[in-house]
């Protein structure tokens, strides 16, 4: 079989190109390429075709981070290159060899997270958890249309998609419960987000200006934030998430370059409060990304969250994150808050499809689901626009539930 | 001079050593330990002395981070070692080319922080923020007795003492403001707390009991979690704290270990609320420190708090950060939040010395302080009960705000 034919259907042709991290049964991790049901092992083919310098040691790496410390030009650099090896009769011949059938690897954590920050960019989102937890008064807080509001995450328990998810323990009480009890959660629950890989570094003391988002994001991924519901609600007054969140994030193997999401780039929706001048996008690029998931729960498809309704663009939570001096790290991962659309079937999270378990969800299996059961597998998918009508995938990030022992 | 000889008053004698990173002009870094007014350099010591094999390999290490991974056994191998080096003539004259003067040499932050997590153990001090921030309701929120409270900061931005503090820009809004605007923080505040550093992982999915904090816990450092109150007023519902904390994190740069302690373990408080069996203490060995801090603002003392006096320990902050089955890295940070005791002197920030601004803390140079001006230096100091009378120390954490840029 010809490795460079890219078979119908495939959402990862020669547009694409996202990186991750590969390994072969016993052999050592490196750094590759998808490209239709291959990976290309991008460290071996700059050896094969000659490649010397700083670009074939940051190809030949065990993670993602050398490349991505290296900045734009290098990541423009290692793109060119890659896409002649993949489309050039020249190259093919000499990287052939280090072209693996995907079906014979493992994929591994794609880079070393160093901080990793959630936001709340959905007003959909948001407003439906305001009216399910505050029902009767504004459903947004004060703040939420003045700036993208987040929080940081544990960035030691981001793992792979296929990682299982144990199902956490810890402290739930209902409102009429007189104390808390102990025990594994009732309510467990997905975000479906989008995940922008910090690559260029900022130093402390410095911000990054909007407009400057591209030279330090170098791409996306997927991310699944599982929730626990019921230990979130009763710790999370005043000082936010924690242990309802801090178990499990599951991220997609792939990144996807900026690079392969020019044909994504739209504006965003229309907002209705003046921004403060260091968020303020309206004389800029278009920042926002017209990238649609698709959530399955055991594999029927439950949601078609929409990234394009997102109110806040990447650009604002970089520009956001940093307007206090905060540094940027190679590594750092800031995800988008569940992404939902206006409609039922565009939610990202199970808490409004269901509205708060009220109103399950019939998987036509004869089961129904308020909240994830132990064995449930769920599955996040997405794909953008590409060049001629043709569109670029985003791959998976999918788990199951495991029991809590 | 004698290397050897602690200097009268000296709080880093034998029954301390605190470990830190070191370099001299134009040097690498490499791992010391404070002894009297010298560092040991370690690495050093263990080749001149002839000790071989992994301990020399940990001792050798820029960073404390692979002695920290190695576990208690190898903790205890390299503290009996170096206690013989420095207190048995024997060795004394092997190791003293390896004794440099510590005003000759620059500190670095210690270890390479992985996760940093920030407690609110302080019943004096989150009762103190209830009665200013909500004035006629209980000053505890419903689960401050049940669990301890912590949410994650940013490990990106902690930073080793002696670092200026950027005065951190972001969106202020008053409550009787409209909107918010944007600038320097006018209310830049100080938290004194006590950090604990993660020696010994914990796998994703299990949790680390109460009675085995020890066997994960390497030592103790000091924090000073910078806090802009009035960016932290305006963003932090319903997320938690994120910008007006994320900006700056100050560390002492000796870690003292839990081994020096041992004089200093004290039963915690008297606790009116059952706990839930995770976090019940009651038959462990006592869990709580006699550490007391010294706080100094321009030189000033300004309050004495005390570590005795806070309400969870620190087995019991760490049952609790893993209780859901969140892994622990070695490089973890988790801080108690702000140390304060019953007395206004003993208050660990100054929104509660000086009452939310509205009692000035008077420097006795002809100045008052509400919050934190450009140009002042704040340092943190604190002491323990050692051996025989003695007292140990655990350095210093300070820093000067800088103004915004």
């Amino acid at each position: 079989m010809n490795p460079f034919a890219v078979p119908e259907g495939s959402l990862f042709g020669p547009d694409n190109l996202p990186y991750g991290v590969f390994s072969t049964p016993g052999g050592p991790r490196r750094l590759g390429v998808a490209y239709g049901d291959h990976v290309l092992d991008v460290g071996a083919a700059a050896r094969a075709t000659g490649v010397a310098g700083e670009l074939a040691g940051l190809l030949e790496a065990p993670a993602l981070n050398p490349l991505l410390a290296a900045g734009r030009p290098a990541w423009r650099q290692a793109r060119t290159a890659i896409t002649g090896w993949l489309t050039e009769q020249e190259h093919r011949a000499a990287v052939a060899p280090s072209m693996i059938p995907r079906a014979e690897v493992r994929l591994h954590l794609p880079f070393e997270v160093a901080d990793y920050v959630d936001f709340y960019a959905s007003e959909h989102h948001a407003s439906n958890l305001g009216r399910i937890f505050r029902p009767g008064s504004e459903p947004l807080t004060p703040n939420w249309k003045h700036l993208p509001i987040g929080y940081h995450g544990r960035s030691g328990t981001v793992v792979v998609s296929g990682t299982p998810v144990v199902r956490p323990c810890g402290q739930r009480k209902a409102p009429a419960d007189p104390a808390p009890d102990y025990g594994p959660s009732r309510r467990l629950d997905i975000e479906a987000e989008l995940g922008f890989v910090v690559g260029t570094p900022s130093p402390m003391g410095s911000r990054v200006a909007l407009h400057d988002a591209d030279r330090h994001v170098f791409g996306v991924c997927l991310v699944n934030d599982w929730s626990a519901r019921d230990l979130q609600a009763w710790e999370y007054v005043p000082l936010g998430p924690f242990l309802g969140k801090s178990f499990a994030t599951s991220v997609s193997p792939w990144v996807v370059p900026l690079d392969a999401l020019a044909h994504a780039r739209t504006e965003p929706p229309a907002r209705d409060t003046e921004p403060l001048p260091y968020l303020d996008d309206r004389a800029a690029q278009p920042y926002g990304l017209d990238i649609t998931l698709e959530v399955r729960l055991n594999g029927r498809l439950v949601s078609r969250p929409p990234f394009a309704a997102m109110y806040w663009t990447y650009a604002q939570m970089l520009a956001h994150m940093t307007v206090n001096g905060a540094s940027l790290r190679t590594g750092d991962l800031f995800a988008s808050g569940t992404i939902s659309g206006p409609e039922r079937d565009t939610r990202g999270a199970l808490i409004e499809l269901t509205w708060n378990g009220e109103d399950p969800l019939d998987l036509g299996d004869g089961t129904a689901r308020a909240f994830l059961e132990d064995g449930d597998e769920v599955t996040i998918t997405a794909s953008a626009p590409g060049p001629a009508g043709a569109r670029i995938g985003l791959g998976e990030v999918t788990g199951t539930i495991a029991p809590s022992h």
